[in-house]
């Protein structure tokens, strides 16, 4: 008997076959992964956009009604933010939940660092921020929303810009802060009067302007945080519900606000429209008639198309405005309650979730063409992995 | 004897060491990693942008001067374009060539489509573009740069912008070409007429405007690729050599141009300056002073700052520019001969290569502090896989 070789033997078949139980799609790319959001089902579906897959489901992440995900710098793990205030680090690889934290009472979103190592969440319940490790999700930093002694403000339209600073308005405070969490564990954060109630912001791909609707008054607040210290101002006097009061069915996300082609796309609160404002002097230029009261008005990435999908009733719809000829050029419906819609990064295809058709659709942005449609339980946001290498998401 | 549980417990054993022999490394995301190209070795560093780390080399890449690197769209893969025509499929996970191709004899470079299914090289010798497979490297369409019976062109400026096209420049045909390849097998190639000797050119990373610099005569053609039947225009008819004949130690590489804040920057043609543009008239709105003749003018991703290195016998120095201020906010050298920059995804950081130190350098761009050297034979382009979801790389 010689046992070396048999069990050298043995170990080569076993060995094989043993590395074979690893899912051979663990060893790949992740440029092209996203996530797919099954908001009843505290699920999410792990998708890849090359060839229009889904790769698997992980469960257990509580409450996903409002879910927002942010990725790591490294494109392997999603953080998905609920809305009950769990915060889960999923491996998109191993398709695992890497560590899991309740971190609030009631959470809205969350955003990663300009240099990949923080997690911040911005909370309803208590307001204010939390900043956590990004390997970890160890708490390193809690920054209360307090704008009077004991009172706290819900945060809202959070979002990442250069220099480890993260840029946030206060709905009950009308203010817009600024933390800079260069050391981590000692943020420091500055105050800038705002207008009233700031419902939602965004900042500009450049990470330069932070903009915060007012749900208070008309217009808009403007930060330039190239130039803080002139304080926000207020621009768009014009947007809003104006002079007539319009029911307003859901309020639009300011996250899908747009530049493309020199102009900023905005949704119209209550009215049927999508605004249009110059991106320098920020003085509205034009207003493009549409099917509904548009949610998400979101610029293909090179910014020649901007697809708009709608409040109730009119949420089985979705239109596309060309940014050349301002005017709506397709109109079409993908299913049921059209929630969210995601751009492949360089904008060859975009993915709708229709919740109430319990599907995710991937549409052809040159041609309209349906290219996929991919069952989901209930999908609401879709979320890729190329958001980890932008500003401001 | 048992021998079910025996086996079993070997398989457990032995499985579990078998896998461990794959490198710990090749699970693991894609979106920091990057390439080194070690020139004069023909070879190329994998590295990654976390932890500022060199993961490995590749060797038995060709003449990798001048080389040039794109990416898969799911970030798994770098398209390595060397001089001597090799084309060469890298997997950054494994470490090992994937594929390899002879496909010209003199090759500068090349770019992947935005469905991520083809590259497409342009070469020198034969003049012309050709594209492959981006899975197997199978050539599917030859494209000549053919501008009179038997005359081929040089391709230079190489692009890609949306709806699988690419546009380039012809230098000795005075031509811009656009070929679209929706029908990869069958591409379909419209020509314009452009100013004379154009030797580089870039896209705006909206994919919109194609500019090309001008060899033979001063300016630069622009063709809007929104409205090419418009034709090329020929813009900043004061750009290039000018009144003096300046020497030109080494011709600038139009791919650095950038777009920031609202401007257009580009190295001067033999002068110390960078000129800005405005990026909506493409007039002349200043220029900046520098240490020598600019090579490459590139952005940080914010667009706040300018980065800049220089010719011979500059070429030790880098300045930094900040766009509001318009001048030079900083001066150093990270080590002699510096070839080429490139600047993480989100702009925390930016890494040189000092060919001639034999070093790479990361740089904090906030408070310009050296964060890691690495060590690099001869280093020259460093391209992170983030190129791969963005247009016009």
């Amino acid at each position: 008997m010689r046992p070396v070789p048999l069990l050298s033997a043995i170990a080569l078949a076993l060995g094989l076959s043993a590395c074979a139980t690893t899912p051979p799609e663990t060893l790949r790319g992740t440029g092209d992964l996203g996530v797919v959001i099954e908001r009843a089902a505290g699920r999410v579906q792990v998708v890849e956009h090359s060839h229009n897959t889904s790769l698997g489901t992980i469960d257990g992440l509580g409450d996903l009604s409002h879910a927002h995900v942010a990725f790591s710098r490294d494109g392997r793990y999603a953080y998905v933010f609920g809305r009950d205030g769990g915060l889960t680090k999923v491996d998109l690889l191993t398709r695992r939940i890497a560590k899991r934290v309740i971190q609030a009472g009631n959470s809205i979103g969350g955003s990663v660092s300009q240099d990949g190592r923080l997690v911040v969440a911005q909370n309803y319940e208590p307001g204010g921020i939390k900043a956590f490790d990004a390997d970890t999700l160890e708490l390193l930093a809690d920054v209360p929303a307090e704008y009077a002694p004991g009172k706290f403000s819900r945060v809202v339209g959070l979002a990442d810009v250069p220099g480890q600073r993260f840029v946030y308005a206060l709905f009950d405070a009308n203010e817009i802060r600024v933390t800079d969490f260069s050391n981590p564990r000692q943020p420091v954060t500055t105050r800038y009067p705002a207008g009233k109630q700031p419902y939602d912001g965004l900042v500009t791909p450049d990470g330069r302007y932070f903009l915060a609707g007012l749900f208070g008054e008309d217009g808009v607040s403007l930060l330039d945080l190239w130039k803080p210290e002139d304080g926000a101002t207020k621009i768009l006097a014009g947007y809003g519900k104006g002079e007539e009061k319009l029911p307003v069915f859901k309020m639009p996300h300011l996250r899908g606000w747009s530049m493309a082609a020199g102009q900023a796309w905005l949704p119209a609160i209550g009215r049927h429209e999508v605004l249009v404002a110059d991106a320098r002097s920020w003085q509205e230029t034009g207003r493009v008639p549409v099917k509904g009261q548009p949610v998400f008005v979101m610029a293909r990435p090179d910014g020649r198309q901007i697809w708009v999908n709608f409040a109730f009733p009119d949420n089985e719809w979705v239109q596309v405005i060309d940014t050349v000829e301002k005017r709506v050029v397709h109109t079409f419906s993908p299913g049921k309650a059209v929630l969210h819609l995601e751009f492949t990064p360089r904008g060859d295809e975009v993915w709708l979730s229709s919740r109430d058709s319990n599907r995710v659709t991937v549409i052809d942005t040159a041609t309209f063409a349906t290219r996929k449609e991919l069952p989901a339980d209930a999908p609401s946001g879709i979320f890729f992995t190329s958001r980890g290498q932008r500003i401001g998401f």
